[in-house]
């Protein structure tokens, strides 16, 4: 393509609102343009990149032989309230009534679209499995859409859905899917690890999430030093079972502690570290409380409270409602003598207190006296909270940084990353409601069992951005540099320009793909676009080095520059092109 | 692919309210699935052969120099509320508001959004021309969807929107995408012509429609014997030069036609020809009337009365209404008189009488006397009417077989079509409200003169089943099948299983698409699914032929069959599928 005859509106400033690199880079780079929030185009280069992810997702599933189809952006409101998620989706779901008043949805996933096709169409055990795939636009609405295409409202998908006369199929096909991610984010030159993680409001029994591994990421991953255990923070866990603590000697005591009321001020008055703190937190699920308590150094797993506990609305208590359950004002709770506390206020409130597995690693540990500027010291997870096996406690809390690992002897380092793809076990969930059964080998009449496996599209693009760029720009894999070479001339004579333009034709001849940069712009303008376009090679063409029958290349990934004789160029460049 | 494995659920019933033969034969050979009305999914099947489409399409625009990008199907309705379209576009758009009770519409077509993004990135005549498509699922919410993927709500769509400085530009460009249209279609193995088409509600100044020629087609076209004329029944006319009328030599004189209301019974009791007649309508436009003449054998063309007549609603008058313009029973209005009639009864009503150009040829003519069971004979249009001149009709009514070509001395017949492709040539009707300027030569501001092109993609697919079917099911053109050969073993031996096998690996190898009836079933589903299914070539395995060291084809087009010996099949096989 001709830079001239294209729609590249590269630009110096990024725009505004753009807080990651990705969607700083691919704006300034001409490759899409906000329409609206959380809404981009892509443009040429855009789409070509786009399109370049999509043929390698295609080209992997198809060779793990998923069945290509296209289902309706529409879907009819009935088939999300038949499987109960038309209201449990909550707001992010577009919601469209047609010239009847007819009720649909932007579909953002389409569990029951596939169902219900599914349920339509597949009757015998014969015709199972079956892994059925699309890519297509999805939409969801975001509360607060950013981040470019890293958290979009509509957004390009492959979303793929397998059917299973039993869990051992399913079981089997999950792991050909997770190897199937794995090929397809290598052969789109991402370094990427999969993750245990939750499987959130999708549901089912497992899942695992594709990380590419950037320092902008949004997501945290807990990975071993030693093994390969590796899981998202909302699921890691550490093995608690190495802490060793030794009773507590001493009898509680109740310090004075005044207006002291946060972990840091209170153990550097008591003199202890912050871990030997029994943290207390109230949270209000719906119409009853949840008291958590756990080691000082650590936070409350939103994710893992609210698999715990049963509510729709599970927040932390406001400093009154807390006043109101227990009398005790913020910053002196604990668990000694919380339930009389309770008894004394509110003595019909529903409530149940959860313990931490950190607290097992806690010695002599010092928490809120349930008084006002008084803390108790002493306390002996054992004696005085009855924390002594496994029952006892749960995992409520995020780890941290040199956790135990919980499979081998290593220990947890934190990174960011970015979600690319996500693979569930779904179970029956959506068969059920959906009634996708088949007549099994007797004749008896089963709920199939289901696999669902996304990969974001347009994210998987940016992730690449995130992953590699530098100061200047772009810098693409060859897998996904919407044109392999970005050749330029920086003179307009009638040589150079037939010299350039056999060049650009013996290349497309090729096969290889080639933006030719044929404006007439300053060397600097060109140079600075190719940089930010950062397709991989770069070829020049000068009147100085054409004159002693030479071109120049430049690799943007390590910026290696040098000079090509005129002949032989092709092959010059291929043989580069193949280093890359 | 192996049919086992793959979800193709053929039928033998036609979904009942499919009233095509597309919509019939892509359902039951399992191509679509209807989802709600107007909204299909496109099964395995059904997407390989809209993808052969999309491709197809896709490769003859970038040949063209036109650059792929991709737009939100969401549009924010601020955009079309500045090109007036928001409120002119009725019920057919598809409105919807986000979390935030935003406005957008589900894109129909992206004139605004296209404009919206050349005027913010294109500023200089250097910059143009240019071309840009997309290839997407639009919605339209028809009024009432039918006929499969022919009038659908949901469907894929190319479109494309091109950008000039001048008309010659814009004129050089519309003829590029009218060859471009012809390769398209001509590669997809269509029978099309190019007719001029009313450019409609797109509007601007001229437009072509790309009709694939078909019994079942929706639309009628009129094309010349003699020479390359070709138009839309909507915009097409005929030469009314050459009619040739002699003065009536008699007076008018009123005659008793009691009860008599139609043409057919005034013409009979006359005995004159229906073409003879002035046949006199009266149409309501908003608050004013259109009484429209014309020839006793020819009907109103709405279009072109629409394009005559301002007005958002035009319509028939009810007799009720005519009775309170005219106080004349319908069944015996005419233009004599006309206008008395109107004054004595609505004085202050607004109204014009359109002559219809069929009337140059109405010799000694007949019509309503403006009283009831009195029709007037004898009428001279010169004389009666002051019809003489070129400036005294309009066309508003539709051409009739037979009628003179307008370009040259042949005559015209009628045949009937498939709409797949639409060309417009838009001038600035876009580009101004949009504000889609650019500065010229002179540094002078100036709207960007512009063309729009569209191609329904799901549509060409069903119109090559109308055009190529029998009544075994649907015969496709290679281009378009889903897979070029159609491969059944009848036998499981493991001998057979193991040469089918082979072909299947060997044909794959080389880049042929096979489906593989790998079924356990009986030969006659087998064959029955193969012609229902289409693809062009059927390659049978069978116990007695392979032990005489034979298999079978099948043409289906034309159902030739015959043997292949099993040495050399591959080879066979390819000059076979060398001449579909």
């Amino acid at each position: 393509m001709k830079f001239s005859q294209s729609l590249i509106p590269t630009q110096r400033q990024a725009p505004s609102d753009a807080e990651v690199v990705s969607h700083k880079l691919l704006v300034r780079a001409g490759f899409i343009r906000k329409v609206t929030s959380g809404v981009y185009e892509f443009l040429p280069l855009g789409l070509r990149s786009l399109k370049k992810v999509e043929n390698i997702v295609r080209e992997e599933m198809n060779a793990a032989a998923a069945q290509e189809l296209f289902l309706p952006h529409l879907v009819p409101i009935e088939l999300w309230q038949q499987s109960g998620r038309a209201d449990k989706y909550g707001k992010e779901l577009l919601r469209i009534d047609d010239r009847h008043e007819r009720g649909y949805c932007f579909g953002p996933t389409h569990e029951e679209t596939i169902c219900d096709l599914v349920s339509h169409t597949v009757s015998s055990y014969k015709q199972l499995p079956m892994n059925l795939y699309q890519i297509q636009t999805k939409f969801r609405d975001e509360r607060r859409p950013r981040y470019g295409l890293m958290r979009g409202r509509e957004f390009l998908m492959k979303d793929a859905y397998s059917f299973h006369s039993d869990t051992d199929d399913l079981d089997r096909e999950y792991q050909v899917m997770h190897e199937t991610y794995l090929n397809i984010f290598k052969r789109c030159g991402l370094a990427c690890r999969a993750v245990d993680a939750d499987p959130g409001t999708i549901g089912g029994s497992s899942s695992h999430e594709f990380m590419v591994m950037a320092e902008t990421g949004e997501d945290q991953i807990a990975t071993c030093t030693d093994c390969c255990y590796a899981a998202n923070i909302e699921k890691a866990t550490f093995n608690h079972a190495v802490s060793k603590v030794t009773p507590s000697e001493k009898d509680v005591v109740e310090e004075l502690t005044p207006n002291m009321k946060n972990i840091e001020e209170v153990s550097e008055f008591l003199k202890i570290e912050p871990k030997q703190m029994i943290k207390t937190l109230i949270y209000k699920a719906d119409e009853s409380w949840v008291i958590v308590c756990l080691s000082g150094d650590r936070e409350v797993s939103d994710i893992k409270l609210s698999n715990l506990v049963d509510g729709d609305d599970i927040r932390l208590a406001t400093d009154e409602e807390i006043d109101g359950l227990t009398g005790v004002p913020v910053g002196f709770l604990g668990p000694l003598g919380m339930k009389d506390c309770i008894k004394g206020k509110m003595p019909n409130a529903k409530y149940k207190i959860i313990y931490d597995h950190s607290l097992l690693a806690v010695s002599s540990g010092a928490t809120g006296s349930n008084k006002k500027d008084y803390h108790t010291i002493n306390i002996d997870i054992k004696r005085d909270l009855g924390l002594d096996e496994e029952r006892d406690v749960v995992d409520v809390s995020s780890v941290l940084a040199d956790d135990p690992c919980p499979e081998c002897e290593g220990n947890l380092r934190l990174m960011r990353g970015i979600e690319v793809g996500h693979i569930f076990k779904l179970g029956t969930k959506y068969s059920e409601p959906m009634k996708a059964t088949f007549l099994d080998k007797n004749g008896k009449s089963q709920n199939m069992e289901m696999g669902t496996y996304g990969i974001g599209i347009g994210r998987t693009m940016a992730a690449s951005v995130e992953q590699s760029h530098d100061d200047r720009g772009i810098v693409w894999p060859r897998a996904l540099a919407p044109y392999e070479i970005h050749l330029a001339n920086l003179d307009f004579t009638d040589e150079i320009l037939a010299f350039t333009k056999k060049l650009y034709d013996d290349l497309n001849e090729l096969g290889i793909s080639v933006l030719w940069d044929d404006r007439d712009e300053r060397a600097g303008v060109k140079f600075n676009d190719a940089d930010l376009i950062g397709c991989p090679l770069q070829i020049i063409v000068g009147k100085r080095g054409f004159e002693k029958g030479k071109i120049e290349f430049k690799i943007r990934q390590n910026g290696e520059k040098g000079d090509l004789s005129l002949d032989g160029t092709i092959q010059a460049i291929q043989e580069k092109l193949n280093t890359l």
